[in-house]
């Protein structure tokens, strides 16, 4: 049995029928193929945040599987639709920065625009290419197809602009990336680069040291962690520390010893 | 390899465990079936907007295909369950209008009762027939039964009223069938009924002419467009039109050359 | 074919990529299992709803489901990651009382600490047990690893104390043991105590007496039935009760005849 997965990240919702919809195109493409909600939940439009999502999974997926990933505020312009092979996993999205963090994290990769004919829907629909264009691709690809027979080859991609953190001997600054569920600020300080003779600071609030885990902390106070992507987190226990210090995705947070 | 794809679209959100507990049920009676989940955030009770979200996916999935639908704010009534075979499709639904779209597109149809008690679980509960009637229903089609086996045939359906959109020489009325996620206002009015000759107006507002895509106008800006549905639809750019515009389904949309 | 089935149940929501993590993870060790979502819609950290959503599904899947179930607010801490074998279905998840009623309704049960090394995502995440611990430990449960090769035995479990409701002879004072997103107040009052003698009150406000379903009141009125759980519920026909009568989870709810 060989049935490839194709994962599913979008800004849709589901309550339009429009994931759906693009999950009907690939069984009719893919029959075999294995579908994996991964979100249809990411803020519209927010294409920073899709791009950490998709981070958090991608690489825990088996060589083969497909990452379909739609967040795509600029369908209808100029925009490029791309499939990236990435350290042998594909991702079918927008070429508007939301491969990022897939390509910094990538051994290798190559790329192609999907322009072929043949893979694209008939008429596809100005406002819709998930359904048209994206879910097509990506049906192709779990059924076997050759990257490279999507399109022409893709050199330079649109990624975001991500500032890396800065890092002094006695002095560190880095950015909170993403807000999760929980409140939780999650920063691209490497957890390599501290230990728990550093000590914390978001939006002027002191957050104390390093701790091994939440529950080190009584409720509600603050414990920056070693988190779950390898990075430093500000927690807050059981509350959400970004509510608690107003912080959101690109607050400065710094530390020092 | 024969798995069929049980979708299924429900307002019942997750959180409670009706959705998982229907899914239970399905596969405890066809091991085999594929399911897909389609979307339990319909709003609760809301059937027209299920019946326009369940046809922008049922006719994309595979002839065999069964589509649960469970938005049936009359659970326990004296409505009907139904199931309906669409063009090879199959739709499991109470009969309060649910599949007025799917019946309006299909070619052909027959409809069945759901009333067989070895279909049925042992003693229903009067207000779960997600779980105890239509899951059970359509697992059984997914393993092979016959739509007839169900229960005795339905001639004629509940279906919602819709009224069809105007057209005049140099004037059309249409009117907004569905605000999806982003506040796109997405119209009865048939994409081929206009062109870029044609001037828009919701609630009083000029909306300027039909363009290509959204990408066509600034930020904030209207965007007439045709939508994926193939219909005239109402956006603006990277913004929600339906708050833009005050509008909401139902409200008239008027087009004028 | 034998593909397990295992069900996924968190408060992680979908849009951090965190879900879909799990559900690598899992693939990426048992690659033949079956995932279905339960749900991710938990609210944050709330384990009597997770304990409450999980009892209405756990049983109604085959033997040998695995059921992966996460809301685990003392991550990282000294509280157990078990599994549990009950009546032939499998339960992973924190030992913070989320399986209590499972316990509750299975006639046998068995429960190990998970600890085995081999079976531990290597230099586990300290904030995210969900992937590194528990779905490796799902995983090799759906491929058929027995249970007690995942730990040691646990004879006692953390469980949540669950009041039962009171039966006199002309009075049962119950308790809103859940309220759904219709906002239906599901109480823990046994159906079969009560029949259409007895007259209801929450809050102190008077229901009147048990109706055969929603339908049987009008619009907005009050209708106390046996809901889908087998127990005391009290709905108001297209209308939220928990609203209109200010309940929430744990509130009384009178009988008398």
């Amino acid at each position: 049995m060989n049935m490839s997965v194709v994962t599913l990240l979008s800004d849709f919702g589901t309550a339009d029928g429009f994931a759906a919809a693009m999950k009907g195109v690939i069984l009719g493409i893919a029959p075999d193929a294995r579908l994996v909600d991964a979100t249809h939940d990411i803020a519209p439009g927010d294409v920073e945040a899709a791009a950490w999502a998709l981070s958090q999974y991608w690489a825990l997926y088996a060589p083969g599987t497909v990452h379909l990933a739609i967040v795509d505020p600029g369908v209808g312009s100029a925009r490029r639709a791309i499939a990236v092979a990435a350290d042998d996993r594909y991702v079918v999205a927008p070429d508007n920065g939301l491969v990022t963090r897939v390509m910094q994290a990538a051994a290798s990769w190559r790329c192609v625009e999907v322009t072929e004919p043949t893979v694209i829907r008939p008429q596809p629909s100005s406002t819709f290419h998930g359904r048209d264009v994206f879910a097509p691709a990506a049906a192709h690809l779990a059924s076997g197809l050759a990257l490279e027979r999507l399109g022409p080859p893709v050199e330079e991609l649109c990624l975001l602009s991500i500032d890396p953190p800065l890092r002094g001997e006695d002095e560190i600054e880095g950015r909170v990336v993403h807000v999760d569920r929980f409140g939780n600020l999650i920063t691209d300080i490497p957890g390599e680069w501290v230990d728990s003779s550093w000590l914390f600071e978001v939006n002027g609030r002191e957050l104390g040291n390093l701790r091994r885990t939440y529950s080190d902390v009584g409720v509600g106070e603050a414990a920056v962690v070693i988190g779950s992507a390898g990075t430093v987190e500000v927690s807050a226990r059981e509350d959400s520390a970004a509510e608690k210090y107003g912080a959101a995705r690109g607050d400065p947070v710094r530390a020092r010893r």
